[in-house]
């Protein structure tokens, strides 16, 4: 049994503050890490715009609740639990990711959490660790664990290095020609024949 | 968000080996880890009657196929994922365990994977690493959570020394007797209070 290491925004589910800037029609909340490698500096440009238009976390999560998995995640990720075991590896926070996470039946969730004032704003974050995906990538592989990951941008990267087995989902011009290394899948039936081939010859007897 | 870690058998399911025992009049498969703590000489003692008695794998699954969770699990389960991320640490195997994660919506397991011959005989246990279940809340521990465990037996008390809160739930008046130190729940309403209680404060806020 091998586990899997799946990026959640842009994978499975929409990015949520691409929807956030939609409701709100705030351009500047429309950055991703496909923009802004940096995730820290990116934060601070959105948590900067968040309070220049006053919406506290109570918005985002408004944003959220209104949310479904992209077509076909669902499915896709049925299949990935029954045949591996599953990690969801994502640079969002707890508070704005659990409406999403009982859409897909409450997987287990390594990401991060705010920090807020006593009225909801958003006061800051507070990253798990440095370079969270890669170390969860190597606490699971500390287990005896064989690790099949995937993610769509730059956040990923050290993720998608560090694992057994790693593929692209959907991922920008900009992310392919910068790391070409990595094989693409442009939707769920390419990204389930990749696990279905990357998994451990022993699991086949299993499942 | 903090992580629970949680023993199947004994706490979410029953006991695998003593339904085998009772399904083939096997009285030298009841012994579990509440009687012999060397979980190695345990299952050598069990792969030796499972021969005696001509049992492979499939005899084992068709008995897995007809249990449930315990009762009252299931609830508290679902209630543990929504205000905990959850993984189910384990001295079961994967090709045992499949049936009943099914029937709880399949939570991530770390537990260990059989030696099977052609014929489906069970030959021998690849356990995964020595002391499995510290390294699991380890491993956790490295990725900045705190961790609240439950176990019910010798096999978990490494797990529970090492989490950052512990309970035993419904122990053996042994497991009682040689580890007074941990607080005790006999049932799931008792376990519900341990987590609730247990949980970060900055937990509070978002669920």
């Amino acid at each position: 049994m091998d586990i899997a290491c799946c990026d959640f925004e842009g994978v499975l589910v929409p990015e949520i503050w691409l929807a956030v800037a939609d409701r709100h029609q705030a351009d500047a909340l429309r950055l991703t890490t496909r923009d802004i490698p940096d995730y820290q500096e990116l934060m601070r440009l959105r948590l900067a715009e968040m309070d220049r238009l006053g919406l506290r976390l109570a918005d985002v999560q408004a944003v959220v609740a209104e949310m479904q998995p992209l077509p076909g995640a669902a499915e896709f990720f049925s299949w990935l639990r029954e045949h591996y075991q599953v990690a969801i590896i994502s640079d969002t926070f707890y508070e704005f990711a659990l409406p999403l996470l009982a859409k897909l039946g409450w997987p287990m969730l390594l990401s991060h959490t705010l920090e807020l004032d006593g009225d909801g704003r958003i006061r800051g974050v507070r990253m798990r660790q440095q370079d969270p995906k890669r170390q969860c990538v190597l606490a699971f592989r500390g287990l005896n664990y064989r690790i099949v990951a995937v993610g769509d941008s730059y956040n990923d990267i050290s993720m998608l290095r560090t694992a057994d087995a790693a593929i692209l989902y959907r991922p920008s011009a900009k992310v392919v020609a910068d790391y070409p290394q990595f094989p693409i899948a442009r939707d769920y039936d390419q990204l389930r024949a990749f696990f279905d081939q990357s998994r451990s010859t022993r699991n086949s007897g299993v499942s």
